[in-house]
Parts: C-alpha cells; sequence; structure tokens
C-alpha cells in the first residue's frame, strides 16, 4: 500500500480536527490493544477511543458476527422499525444486563452518539416534571450540541456555541472546592431556601466518574446522598454513562457500586462493543411518557451496531469478566501510586476509578508532555481537565499483563524524560 | 428462524418507537429496493430509510468492499485521527464531486448524524460573524438536539423541547403564504427596516426541497434571490442537504441547478453510502475558523462508512447516473399527475422535485390512509407535512422500471380503495 | 437668577442625556403650551414631552389641587395601601372613563413609568395562558427594561439590552411591507401552520398609532381584524395607549374609534395630567388572577400624581374636549398636507391620526434639519421613525388657535429655510 | 370628609395589590414618623414607605420649597433637558455627598424607580465588558422588569415572570449556608476553574444588607474581599443601595464604613427626599460609555423630586445626621437584642445594621402575627425574607426619641400578645 500524504488532512479536513494533531500518523489496522500505522508501526492503545472501545479493536467473536450478518443482506439501516437484530439485543440486554441487577428500565434509541442520549434525557425530564432547570455540575462533560453544552461545564467548548446556554445551573461536584467543603449542604440550601434564585430543576445530571473533566471521582456516599436528594424534592437523577459505563469502572454500569438507580441513564461509546455507533437511553418505565416520535433521528436503527453490541454482551453473562476488570485495575493504581511516589517532581495525584485513572499534576503543559512522548515511544494515550492537567490512561478492559506491562514501561520511561528535560531547561 | 415476538418491543422499547407503528412487521433482509420480513413477505421500498438508503439496500460492490476491510481488520473507530479509509473519502469527495462542480470547500465530520451537522453549521456561523441569530424557514426540519430543533418549524417537535428555543428568527419559505405573495420581499423589508425587530442574523439556514415539512420546493429563482440577499446583508446561507442531497432531487447537491454556492453544506443520511451513520459539514475554506477540538464526538470517525461512502461515490464518477434518475423522476412525476387527475376527489396536489415527490390532499387522514393500505399491498411509504398530509414517494436512485411500475400499481390501488371506502362512509 | 453653566451636564450627568442635545438651553418655567428658558426665552411646545403633558404644562386647576393637597400634608408616598386621593381617582377614572365608553376594567398601579405597565401587562398575560411567547409588531416601542425592549423594535435600542432578547416574535405593523401586502393574512398563516416555527403566543401588544416608530397609525379595519384573530386563537390583546392614549388621538383611548376592546391596556405618560410619574394597567376583570404582590414596585402609590389624575379628569365629563381636540387635530392635517403639497421638494407624506401627526421624508437627515431649524426659531419638535424621517408634531391638546398657529409658521419656515439650504448645496 | 368605603379598593383595584391588606384603613394624612387615616386614628410609622421616606413625611423644609416651585410655574417635565433644578441637584450632589467622600462618579437619570436604575446599570456593565452573566446573590432584590427581577433571588416574585430567567448565576450572600462556610473561597473557585460552567460575568450586583431578603447584613470583610475578586477578574461591582442607601445603614452610601468603591451605584427610593419618584444610577466616568438616548424613559425628569432632592441633602451638609442615626441606631438594636434575651420563645436573632433591622424567627407565622398584632396598636412595621420570617424596623431616620419609644413599647406588646396567644394554643 503507499503511503498516505498527511497533506491531505490539512488541505481537505476542517481545522476542527484535533486527534490527529496529538497523534500525527496514518492508522490502517487494529486488532485487541494494538493499533497499526502505515509505516506497520505497532501502538499500544491505552486511549480505545475515548472510551467507545472497551473491548479492545475489532473483537474476532464480534467480528464474525458483523461479518456473517452482512453477508446474509441483513437489513442494515431501519430507523425506528422494527428488526431481528433490534429484538435480539433488547431481549439479550434485558436477561444479561438489567434483570440481574434488579433494573427494570425501557430502552430508547436516540440517534447513535452520546450528545444524542443526553438531549433525550433532557427532554424527556423536562416533559416529565413540566421544569426547565436542570442542575450540572463543574467539570462535566457531556455533548457539543447546543442541549448536551449547556450541561458541560467546559468554558472553551461552552463559548464554542455562540450563545448564551441556558435553562441550566451548575452545582460544584464532589470535592470541587475542597476536600472539606461539603458541596451537598451548600447545593441543598440553595434548593431549600425560597431566595436562593435556583428553581427545583427538573432534574440532575451527573458522570460518576468524570471523563473528561480531569478524572474525578464521586464518592458513593456523595452519590447516596444526591439520589436522596434527588428523592426529596421530586428531581429525576440522569446519570451519565456515556463515558464511564459498559465495565470501564469495573461493573457494567459505573453506578452500582454506590448501590443508587437513577431514574435515567445514557449509553453511548462501548454500547455497541466494535466501535459502531449507537447510543441507549435507559428509562424508568413510569416516566417513559413519550409521544411516538417527539424525539427521533436517522441512524437510531444502525443493525450493524445492533449485532455487535449483543455479541459484546456475552462478556457479562457470568461474573469472571468483572473480576478481571478488577483485578487489573487494581495493578494499574498501583502502578499510578508508585510513579507519583517515585517521581515527587510530577506533585502527581492519582485520580480516578477502574480503568479510568489518571494522573493530574499542577505543573503546567506537563501531562501534555508525558502524553507526546509516550506516543514517540508507541503508546496512545490522552490528557484530561480543564487545563488538560491529567495524562489518562484508558486502556481497553481486555488488555492482558503483557499489554499492560509494556504500557507501564513507556509511561514511566516518558515521565522520566520529561522530568530529566525540564530539569535541562530549569538548571 | 424462529419468529420475533412484537410484544418485545411494546414491553422492552420506549414508547417514542414510531415506524414500527406503521409498520408492523419485524424485518430481516433487504436488498436494493426491496426488504423482507420475518413472515418472508416481500415489500417495494418507496421510503429508502427517510433518505439514507438512496442507492437501495446492500448495494453488492459497497458489500464487498466492507466485508474485506472488516476481515483484513482495517480500523473502526478512530475519532478525527487520520485513518486511510478516512484520506481516501477525502480524496475521491474532492476528485469526484467537488472539483467537477467548481466547488472548493473544507470537510468535517461531526457527529455521525443529522443533527450533528446541523449544530456544528450553527456554531460555526455565528462564531464567524459574532452574531447570536439565525434565520430558518417555516416548515424547515434539521433536527432533534436543542440547537438544530430551534431551527425546525414543527409545533409538535418543539414543544417536545420543553423549555423555549431562542436565538432563531421563522421566515416564511416560498410559497408559504400563498403563491402570489412575495416571501423575500417580506423578508427583507425585516433586514433594512432598523426598527423590524430582526436582527442582521448570522445565517439564513434552508432546504432546497422540504422532506419532512411536506415536499415544498422552493423554486430556484427564489433560492438565487436568498443567495443574493444574503450577499447582500453579509449572512452566512448554510443548506442543509441531510435529505435532498446525495441525489434526491437529480443533482449530487440539490442546490447545482439552481446555481446557487451555499457558505456552508450540511450532509448526512446517504452520504454513507450503504446507510451507516456518517455526516459532514462542508466548509467555505475562509470560514474555517474553528479551534482544533471547538466541536467534538466520539463517532466522527466512522470508517466503515468511509469505506462504503468512497465506494458510493463511484456512481457519481459519469453523468449516466444523474441522467439516469431524470430519466426515471419524469416517470414518477407523469404517474403521480395521472393520478391526481384521474381521482379529482383526492384534491391532490403533486409536489417535489427528482426523486423526492408526493401528492398533498387537504382531506383530513386520507394520505395517512393510502400509505397504510399500501403497506398492506406490500409497499413501504411515509406521510410527511404538518397535518401528515402529503404521502411522499422516496424510491431508492437504483430502482428499475419493474420496480416503479410495481409500487405504481400498489399506490394507485391503495388510493382506490381508500377513495372507495370513504365514499361508503359518506353515502 | 443666575445663569446655569451648561457645562453642568456635561461634567456631572451620564453621556446617555439626549433631548438636552437637540434643546441646547436650560428651560425654568412653563405654562400651557408655552416653556421659557433661563434667558427668558419663549418656546410654543409641540413635544408635549413625549405625550406626557397633553393637558398642557402646569394646568391651573390640577396645579390648585395639588398645591392645596401638599399644604395640608396629605400623604405623598403609600406604596399600594390605601389612601383617599387613590380612592377618588379610581372612582372618577370608572365614572368619567370606563363606564360611558361600557368598559371594565380592574386598575393595576405599576411602577410609575411605561416600561412598568408594559412588564406587568406581559407578566399577566403568561400568567394567564400558561405561554412563553409574546407577538410583538415592526416598529413598536414599549420601553427599556428587558421585558418591554424585548418586544420594541428599533434596533439600537435592542442592542443597548447586552443581551439576545427572547420569548418574542416580531410580526409586520400594518403597511410594513407596502400597502398592497396583507400584513394579517401573513400573520394568521403562521398561526394556523403547525410548522411554521411560530407558537401561538400569550398575547399580542401592539400601539395604535406608533409613535416612536415613524408616527404609524394602523387602520381602524386591520385593528379590527387583529381583535378577531386574537378572540379567534384564545390570544390576549394588550394595547399599549402610552402615548397614543389620554386624547392624543382624538378620543381618550386610541382603540375607541376601531370599536375594539382589548384585553389589557398600558396607559402612562399623561395619565398624570399635570407630568407627574403614574402608570396604569387596565386589565379584563377575569384576567385579573394576580397573586397579592406578585408585580410590586416603590412608586405605585404617588398620591401627587392621583390628586392631578383625578383633577385632570374633568376635561372628560363632557363631548366638548373630545370634540375641540377633533376640530384642531383637522386644522393640523390640513397645514401638513399643505406643506407637502407645496414643496414636493420634501418627497413629505403625512402620518398619523389626532395630535399624533408628522410629515415623513426619505430624504436623509431632512426631518432632523427641520426640526433644528424651528428650535432655533423658537418651537420644539422632535423626530420619529427608525432614521429619524418623521418631524412630529405633538402639541398639547389644549393649545389654542393662536398657537397652532404660530407653530405652523415656524415649521413652514424652517421646512424653507432647509430646502433652501439644501438647494445651495446641490447647485 | 366623608369615609371612604375600602370595597372601591376590591371592586375596582386589582388583585395585585398588596399592603392595603396588611394595613386595612385608609390613610390620609402624614407628618414625620406619623400617618394618620380616615378616622384620624394616629400610626407611628416603623416602615418608611419600604425606604423612601429616611426623612420622614412631608419635611416642612422640602415641602416649602416644593409649593413654591409649582406656584412659580416651574417646569415640572422635563424628560432629559436641561432645567435649574436639575443643574441644582447635580451641582449639590456633587458638592455634597461625592466630593467629601471622595467620589467621582457621572450621574444617570433613568426612569424614577428602584428597577430603572438596575436595568440601566445591568444594561451598561454588560455593554462596557462585551459579557453577557452577572452574577447576583442568594436573596438578592432588585427589582420586578424582566432585567431585574432575574438578579432577584426569591422564587414567588421569579415565577411571576412565566418565562426562564437568563443569563444569570445565583452565588450565596455572605453566610448563605451557614456561617463557617466561606461563601467567598466557593465562588472564587467557579471563576478560576475554566471546567465550572459558570463565564467570568460582567458584573456583580448586591446590597450590602438585604432588605426585603431578611436583613442580612455582609459583613465588612466579606465586602472587601468581593470588590478584590471583582478587581482580580475584571468584574464589574454594582452596589444596589436603592433601599441601604440614603443614610438608612448608618451613612449615606451603605458602603462607605466597608471602604469600598463600586463601578456603578443604583440610588432611588429616599433619594427624592419626600417621596416623590426619582431613580440615580451613579457611574464610574471611564465606564461612563452610553450612547446618547441608548437608554432613556419619560420620567427622567421629575423636577419636582429634583427639588425635594436637593433640599433633602442639607441634612447632610455636616456630620451631625449621621451622628445622630448612629446614636439612635444603638438604641434599637439594644431593645432588639433586650427582646431576643427576654422572649426566648421567639428564638429570635437580631439581624441587620443601622435603621435596616429586624428580628428573625424560625416559628413559622410568628414575624406576621407580631406586625399585625402591631398595627392593631398603632405601628406600622412589615415583614421580610423568604418566608417572612422577619419582623422589620425601618423608622425614618429623622425619629426622636419619644417616636422610638412608644415603638419599641408597642413591639414589645405585641411579642407578648402573640407569645401569649401561641401558648394558650399549645397548651
Amino acid at each position: 500500500m503507499s503511503q498516505t500524504d498527511m497533506s491531505i488532512f490539512e488541505n481537505l479536513e476542517s481545522e476542527v480536527r484535533s486527534y490527529c494533531r496529538s497523534f500525527p500518523t496514518v492508522f490502517t489496522k487494529a486488532k485487541g490493544y494494538k493499533m497499526w500505522d502505515e509505516k506497520e508501526r505497532e501502538y499500544i492503545d491505552f486511549f480505545s477511543g475515548a472510551g467507545a472501545l472497551n473491548y479492545g479493536h475489532n473483537d474476532p467473536m464480534m467480528k464474525a458476527k458483523l461479518v456473517d450478518y452482512i453477508l446474509s443482506d441483513g437489513i442494515t439501516h431501519s430507523l425506528d422499525m422494527a428488526t431481528s437484530p433490534k429484538a435480539e439485543f433488547l431481549t439479550t440486554f434485558n436477561e444479561v444486563i438489567l434483570k440481574p441487577r434488579n433494573l427494570d428500565y425501557k430502552v430508547m434509541f436516540p440517534g447513535p452518539t452520546g450528545t444524542n442520549t443526553v438531549e433525550s434525557a433532557l427532554k424527556l425530564a423536562r416533559k416529565v416534571t413540566g421544569r426547565t432547570d436542570i442542575i450540572s455540575f463543574t467539570n462535566g462533560f457531556h455533548g457539543m450540541t447546543i442541549g448536551a453544552l449547556s450541561v458541560t461545564g467546559n468554558a472553551f467548548k461552552r463559548k464554542g456555541a455562540g450563545i448564551p446556554l441556558q435553562n441550566v445551573v451548575t452545582m460544584p461536584y464532589d470535592s470541587f472546592v475542597n476536600d472539606n467543603l461539603d458541596t451537598l449542604e451548600y447545593l441543598e440550601r440553595f434548593l431549600e431556601d425560597g431566595g436562593s434564585g435556583v428553581e427545583i430543576p427538573a432534574a440532575m445530571i451527573l458522570e460518576t466518574v468524570q471523563g473528561e473533566g480531569g478524572i474525578n471521582a464521586a464518592s458513593f456516599e456523595w452519590l447516596q446522598r444526591i439520589e436522596q436528594i434527588c428523592k426529596r424534592w421530586g428531581i429525576l437523577l440522569i446519570v451519565d454513562d456515556v463515558q464511564a459505563g459498559v465495565g470501564r469502572t469495573g461493573t457494567f454500569f459505573s453506578f452500582e457500586k454506590a448501590g443508587i438507580k437513577p431514574d435515567i441513564v445514557c449509553m453511548s461509546k462501548s454500547i455497541g462493543g466494535y466501535g459502531l455507533p449507537l447510543a441507549i437511553t435507559l428509562i424508568r418505565p413510569e416516566l417513559d411518557i413519550w409521544a411516538p416520535g417527539e424525539h427521533n433521528g436517522t441512524f437510531r436503527g444502525n443493525n450493524h451496531a445492533f449485532i455487535t453490541a449483543t455479541a459484546a454482551l456475552n462478556y457479562w453473562k457470568d461474573a469472571s469478566f468483572e473480576k478481571d476488570i478488577q483485578e487489573k485495575s487494581e495493578k494499574i493504581y498501583a502502578f499510578l501510586e508508585s510513579i507519583v511516589a517515585k517521581y515527587p517532581e510530577l506533585n502527581g495525584e492519582v485520580r480516578g476509578r477502574g480503568f479510568m485513572v489518571g494522573i493530574a499534576t499542577d505543573i503546567d503543559g506537563l501531562a501534555s508532555s508525558v502524553a507526546e512522548e509516550a506516543f514517540q515511544r508507541g503508546l496512545i494515550m490522552e490528557t484530561s481537565g480543564p487545563k488538560d492537567e491529567v495524562f489518562k490512561l484508558f486502556p481497553p478492559l481486555i488488555i492482558d499483563d503483557e499489554g499492560l506491562e509494556k504500557g507501564f514501561e513507556i509511561i514511566e520511561d516518558s515521565v522520566k524524560a520529561v522530568l530529566g528535560a525540564r530539569e535541562l531547561v530549569i538548571s
């Protein structure tokens, strides 16, 4: 195969492109936790398509089912007509995921992206309650369309709207102000005081671990109190599990260990299994008061994704997968703790939960340098947080020990290289 | 294969589902202009996935390329990293589509749905101009997320937002008031009068033929004058070609025959070729002032769709495809005219352009009855317009004469059946 | 008395001041239709405090009552406590104004300015209907606070808000597009078409003659049709009679001759009689669903204004005042017609109704020059319209023939002078 | 004089009326700190027109000047033309108030109400900064028009808008959450974190003591830190001194003792001296970038109020008035402390500063009962706070010791009566 000229992207693609700037090569092939570029260079993937590839690239079992389906001329695009792959997905999801967790949700298929499921959740919450406001949280990230962007904290992204973003009040996420300030005492004062300027909202929307916002993990106790507050005030609780869901934090839903039951759950990214566009909105049955077609979209019926999504649920048929994630995530955590301890110059803090972790450092530009260095050494990893202050480890859940260790090695080398270079500059 | 119980959808899927109510069967297989359900009943498809399947179902050439790609472990999901299928799509799109039409656009990949490309276009227009308002048009349909919904006319859909929709002024589309009232004279008075309450907007957004809004086709003269007005006032012109594009009206872009050059073009639906989620936003190069990552999304890099989208462009390498659409669309138009003439009780009016046509009738519920009747007879067709007053013919562009004629026959039979039944009721 | 240094205003008062720039002298005294400045120069007042001085300056009968009241230590400021002057005003207003006109309204006292009564009317309309949108009209002017500004057309004033103005749709006023285009056919299409993007609003708000917007008088037929449309769609009709009311167009309410009965009427300016701050909102009793204190303000109980407002109602106890206005307004109209005929270079058009009239000219800057010239010659008159294209005759209703004729003379001299000067420049 | 039938108000005035329900009698006369009703019953005024009558009723010196002016046919209504009383007010205000306090402000005359000055301040702040958001504080009260209402905390009042109130973020006022939580640490976190969802606002607006919101007094240290935060982030500081200004808290401006210099100050209520409608907006000269007429209104030139406002400034020509307020306010405070100590059943807390004080009690309905009881005994007093949990002492600043003591006696009797009645009910 001839080499692709990178100038194609510069000349023909919009300036908005970004990851191709961080990872400036042309990718061609991928398998499991590995990717290859045109020069056949191999990369370890500690990025997982920003959480869309929790099962790794091109899982063989899903691949087989997908190719079979395509070869049989199975229906590809179906809007929200009934198809057999959709029936199978609904049934399997109910059997494998919902019932064993004692959860009862209706499944809505919005457009196949995270921002679409969030928009559908916000609309439904407003319809159910008749209220207009939503409470979102600092450093929350929920999507780029105007409704989802309104509940997103990031100033750069918000400014991109070009209009004031409305009908939203941002409250402090767990530990936002400092570790001692109880952000929920604060929040509840606003709800209970009739002069606070804050209306009882239709819903609160939150991520249990904030992926884009800096790998901030809310404590289980904080989540439980949020649920209680929502119940006390008749506010719907929406968990955006687009990034933290599908095993990323160690359980299928990120909120399982906190023991809470959200009214609405937003899922996308890895729900399709193979990296194909899919999103679902889970709705407590009593709240499913949509009129037919009240929210719609062309690609709600992506049957290729139904096929792979159903296949992916095999991973969850017994407890072994969860157990495996658990064990490996402890290794990752231990590795990060060791880095922080070993390199005090990092001024590092380990953040996150499960396979959704990273190191925050307040040294300007440091996290980005580590990620760049790692890419040079064959590892793909991104940064996160309002100032890109965190380098973020997001390996696929199916990674093996060899992969993890190779990755760790590259990261440690990169940290060393960056710290070394800094020292040279300073001295 | 065992039969799927339709109650699966009733029990597990949200009430928002809608097409499965109009077409109450479980589809399994599709090819070209035909679909089959679980009972192996065959249907002629005059619906084309609401415009996402202009090339019909499971085109063999695209299928082959897609399966090859999957088997080779080609990268599936890439966000906006550089990949070889993306490079190929960009190059081919530029060579086959843009250059021959003397068009110069940068290509942006927003999330892979129509509403996503619209949201990106509105954001960019606001950024470029520093203004907040957008002018949209009556009965325009642009999507379901809050930004796109704000420029959508339909009252039922707008109410679904649950919040007042802002920063938009709706102006009358061509012939909205009546055939004599010049809607642009009206529009321009608002722009020129400093006391009109209407600000000079960032952009105007429109469809050249309104698909969901009732198959209203703007005249070429109207479109040309819109372009002139936009130039005169420094307003960006956004054409939403999500439904009318990719050959649906007879040319690749729906605006070609009008001779206009929009500043921004929104495409989705059939751009992916095979019914896979993809969307692009075309941007006049001078306007491409996005900051990297200012608008993003997880499924911008759907490489399966790049593969099929590139393959689909083969249809456009010479003029034969366009010529073929042209010829067949004349047949369709002639058929519709004959129906209107033959059945004056319909009180029918033929609307539309190319393969985006229908018959409007002001008899309440009539269009829906015709579509229902047609489904009983093995033809899939939907209705359109604020009161569902149009039955809408949307066959795939690759349909052959046999398919068309079978379809016509079913439609005529359905019209007869419905009118006959009505007569019985009335008399 | 020593002379006031005009630099006091330049040094100490905000740049926002404006009339003192058009009329650069320091006024000290006024009586009837005359004003005097510190240099004891006399001016004829064809401005009437922008409609707040319909009874002229310092009416002797009101003055006597006011001074008596003050000397007796009558209560001055009472919020919305009960006071005897307020009781007297309510009773007299009911007996002298409402009953003889067969009108039944509850009287609300908002803050004592025009913008306050408009804000109260909009709030109430939204509360009564549960809807958010208001339809306003091109070149309408309703006030400077955010609610009232949202329904005001003027682009310069709107921009002053510094935020997008929302929840309002502007529709074309009578003859806005041109004399042939029926603006109500247009408006009603928007209401009846479910895809128009325009919701059924809470209310329409309009002036029967637009004072600030260019002295545009809606025809009685147009106003009657507006009322019918409002009834048909369950929309409240708010007439803003702040400037056109209290006799300015020939009857107490400006809408009497059209035979319509608005749901809510906003009054201020001359309602206080003496130029003292007062505003009232008249509400059809069935709509008076305010909770106590739901809208309030400190200066709702301006008892000095109650005293003069009650005294002013004497003018309306029999038909003679109306008859007198009628006769004099015919003289004014005839004068303006003669000017337009005699000076075709003006390219003038007579506009308005009653004592609310002017000449529009499309020659840039001409109307302002005439007003400036008139001031030099001892007449106070202002301009109006989005481009200040109208010079506006607004004498007090109590002016006598001598005053009118002096005024006419000055205006004609000013027109001649300006046209002469222009000719010199051109030739 | 014959007695006024209270049914006049019930029949003719809107349901929105409120103080006439708390004080159900018809007032006729007033002098100093006393009011009389039609039955010649005397009341002690501990209400002062909600702060509009700081100099008491019908001050003899102002009265004389006002009557002289009216008798001389001084101009009454002047919009923003130059008049001699306005020149005199500007000059005197500058000499007596601004210069001695080392303050440099331009004076703007908006419409003559509190809400008007607030709206003008918000507009200007947005214009100067080019930003849209305003930070307001919990339990702030700034007025009833949409702009001012947006920055007002009270839920009942906000709901009255009938539309979502936008472009505002409410932050916690001093001690809002509890006495230990530092609300400014919280606020500043939101400003400094780029992911907080809170934009750097155009301005912060606050009252130094919240009158309507429950007599909450911010500490001087809190106010100083607010000023520092505003400076650090380039945010304008607007002090709404409509109620707390003109001596109410012990100094002319309420912020003097805190040592801060706001960018914009809003004044109304007592600025007119005699209870006549007047408002001014004080603007740091560099910020006075208004275009002429960009914000206007009919009653900006209330010359009667200029006359009395100028006369009222005599009180401030030396330090004796301030000293006198100081002394008396200590008495008031001591009295309240004694009540709280003596009646522990009240569960009372003394709040406020200067002549703007009250007792908060968390016993439901208690504060209202005390105020009702006091009215029965001839004292006028109102309640405040989101749950009317405070009875509020607001005597005119000119009250003498005799008046104060009579008032105290009535209050103590009322407290006793209410507590006694409660005991009976409970036991």
